[in-house]
């Protein structure tokens, strides 16, 4: 068995991943630039893997991608070759949940403006602070890290709807609805959160037509894709104040260009696509490999496993 | 029955408490300095009532104060006249669980620094955020402000110790221990969150023993009151980085003196004493007032009558 890997391994998980896999031949690499006839797995961030790539690698059957989102992946290539492609979906929930309710709390309590007033020596409590307790948010996207927002939400006391593309019901939510069911939802809805995977179905699924449907002065907060967003309907809608803030973690274009109006607004927390990244982060992704590595090739028994069809 | 307040009075709120009480004469008054002879009560933020102010009421029997600490009082005074304190505990219940658990995730994800990169425009996600999942909390102070915040930490997976200066269990705690047990929890907690009151008991209670016993670089957290706390201690604390962080609201002088340490240092996240204060913070304390204005004489229904030889 051959994997190559666009990550780098230190010496500590190299030596747990040839215990798992004894015998495998583990081979780091800068990209995946050069042709090998016997490598089986790739191991990769996912950006590296352009649509050629994997013609370099005739023998190629797994692809782990240490990312959750999958959109930068070329699926239908994947696909027709017949490569099976896991992710680490779920390794990015709890910090995702926990910069969520941040994020929630920045824009309620006025974050930027208490900091600002400590950088300049002003202790004054005037700007005006909100509560969680009591409102309503829509999680648009209820899959496993929509969940666990929903959980921490409802302990604050808030009323969680769900929006899932297909439907299905859990406990830490109050109702979840299928998509033609959303604008009911946001129209009631003091917080939006936009945890969508990114595919054709989901692009700029936030527009000029679904900033309408939300409750004036609402909150909106996007930890999914910028692309998820078209950018300028949703700086309009901050303009104008019909939402009254939001917290953006993900941009179409990133690192955010220098001339992006999203830096001049004063009703944006801005942070840098940090909403999956904690000191825990790389641990939880290395054991999702490790649990595959260790069941490879029964992929009856791997986990993440992205569904083709479904683009997640 | 007369009523002297020195808090403003809307006309909204002051036909609600003439519905309450037909007949009562309620008088909006800038202070205190007045006498009265006939006044039965007097409504306050508890600042302006001095020891000698009961002198110039000698028909006062009540006092209602809009605070939940009652620090600020005479309260042997109180005692020895046989004046009824009703204070606002629990009012302010939910914006203090929700200002901890806002100041725990800025100290945990570096909020400052994200901040300041965003007034800067620097899109980078350099620095290491961490995680309240997995760590262990002790909240110094197990009353209903302790419980609402055990709550939500629970929520979030983190390992909740309660001290309380008279035991008690309750379900939002894994444990609750006297005061004669805080240094064991204190070893092993990664947050300390100090929501006291100010009593002869607990001030100064945050000293340099107790910051000794504390884990090496955990979090502080204090919106109790500033002189629950050390100041020396805590800032010699920060500056050794023998506690990694604070997040503070309640100083020993308030507003804050424009030359204190705490401006200066780097790992604290500061705020103007608003961890009670929100938009529905006046409407909470007002239910509290009109709850006992209806009951009133009647001491067996009112709620809120402060225990003078608890001091809260």
């Amino acid at each position: 068995m051959k994997i190559l890997s666009s990550i780098k391994i230190s010496d500590d998980l190299l030596e747990r991943l040839l215990a798992i896999r004894p015998g495998a031949q583990i081979v780091q690499v800068r990209d995946f630039t050069e042709p090998d006839p016997e490598a089986d797995v790739l191991l990769t961030y996912g950006w590296d893997i352009k649509e050629d790539t994997i013609n370099l690698y005739p023998n190629l059957k797994w692809i782990q991608t240490l990312s959750a989102g999958v959109d930068m992946l070329p699926l239908n290539r994947l696909v027709s070759r017949g490569v099976m492609l896991t992710n680490v979906k779920g390794a990015h929930k709890i910090q995702m949940a926990e910069h969520v309710i941040w994020s929630i709390l920045m824009l309620l309590r006025q974050g930027n403006t208490f900091v600002s007033q400590q950088e300049q020596k002003i202790f004054s409590a005037k700007p005006k602070i909100s509560e969680m307790y009591g409102k309503s948010v829509c999680i648009v996207g209820a899959g496993t890290i929509g969940k666990e927002i929903a959980k921490r939400c409802g302990a604050f006391g808030m009323t969680v709807y769900g929006v899932s593309l297909h439907g299905g019901q859990d406990q830490a939510f109050e109702k979840i609805v299928p998509l033609e069911e959303m604008p009911g939802i946001l129209a009631v809805s003091d917080v939006v959160v936009v945890v969508l995977p990114l595919t054709p179905e989901t692009k700029e699924l936030v527009n000029a037509d679904f900033i309408h449907q939300m409750k004036d002065r609402a909150l909106f907060i996007n930890v999914a894709r910028g692309q998820v967003v078209d950018e300028d309907a949703l700086i309009e809608a901050l303009k104008s104040k019909k939402i009254a803030a939001a917290a953006l973690d993900v941009f179409r274009k990133e690192p955010l260009p220098e001339d992006s109006p999203f830096w001049e607004l004063d009703n944006v927390f801005l942070t840098p696509h940090i909403g999956g990244r904690t000191v825990q982060t790389s641990e939880r992704m290395w054991e999702v490999f490790q649990t595959n590595l260790a069941k490879y090739p029964d992929s009856g028994q791997m986990i993440n496993i992205v569904d083709y069809r479904a683009g997640y």
